[in-house]
């Protein structure tokens, strides 16, 4: 079974990959990220280090796989009455959770796995991008005028995911959530004048 | 002498500074990053190990630090009689570096260098911002309209500069080129209606 087509529910690997979490996300609200390694993992899990580099590689990509986990969206984005006001609401949700300290260390965590620049990687930073524009697809799929729009998607990706994302790990402060609005806005324009 | 106010230059310890990059940067082009030791980079740059884990902590700090060096600005932004036009080509040239397999492993280096959340640290995160911020407040500088207009840096931070990030460290392709003038609009439109 390939690890890139995702273990079968409730199989040996699926209860591997399950123990390795939640090892790894003990471990992690337990002491500093630099001090945890493969084989203090693997006795939590109670399997061998080898199994860990043999699926994941490093831990780096342990690393990763935990913080895809963390930033999966768990519920479709709350509506609101309009496309406006459902992106501002998900956008504002999506600001606070990613500028947790959690959620902070996941984003650089998924950055610093495999770089996509090489074949067959990248996948981890892909999906974290692709949580982002399936919420905001759901989002625009329920207004006529913005459903399928070409570049509506890419333009709430740009105008306002990325400078969310750019602060939080290039900034000393997070966006100021009041900014949120006029993102929102430019994002809709550049579908209403396309 | 404190690495923080930085090295005075031609002194002792700029001299272990530039050795030491010289050797990074050699060894980064010679190899795998995930094969290259803090005693390798030592052995090369003929200073002790110690004297690398004094200065900079780890090899995660070696190689961000070498990585600021890559990405600051060597020019003033080019002029081009407008600052729409100094702005789009600014960042038509800050896309298209940054995009090279140098620069993006340079902000992964960046983005994975001691976290900004802690007090003392996101240095390297900010100066890399703080290049951005220099350059940009160059171009609207020259235009009496733009000039110290509120939030106009920060916004061509949001609008351009943050998607040509984002997409270079979670997307499978960099920004198109041909949306810059759109983005650089949409940048300036947020402070002509201020």
């Amino acid at each position: 079974m390939s690890p890139v087509t995702g273990p079968r529910p409730g199989g040996r690997s699926a209860r591997i990959q399950q123990a390795v979490h939640a090892s790894t996300r003990k471990l992690l609200a337990e002491r500093e990220r630099a001090d945890i390694t493969v084989p203090m993992i693997a006795a939590d899990a109670g399997v061998t280090p080898s199994t860990i580099y043999r699926r994941w590689g490093d831990i780096t990509e342990v690393f990763a796989d935990v913080a895809i986990e963390r930033l999966r969206p768990e519920t479709p984005p709350r509506e609101t009455g309009s496309v406006r006001g459902d992106l501002v609401a998900w956008a504002q949700e999506y600001l606070e959770e990613m500028s947790s300290p959690v959620c902070r260390a996941a984003l650089r965590d998924i950055v610093m796995s495999g770089d996509m620049g090489r074949p067959d990687n990248g996948t981890n930073q892909y999906k974290c991008a692709a949580f982002c524009r399936s919420q905001i697809n759901t989002i625009l799929e329920r207004d006529a005028q913005f459903s399928g729009a070409p570049g509506a998607v890419e333009g709430v990706i740009d105008h306002v995911v990325a400078p969310i994302v750019y602060r939080i790990l290039f900034d000393q402060d997070p966006l100021a959530e009041d900014r949120i609005g006029a993102l929102v806005d430019s994002a809709l324009d550049t579908v209403v004048h396309a």
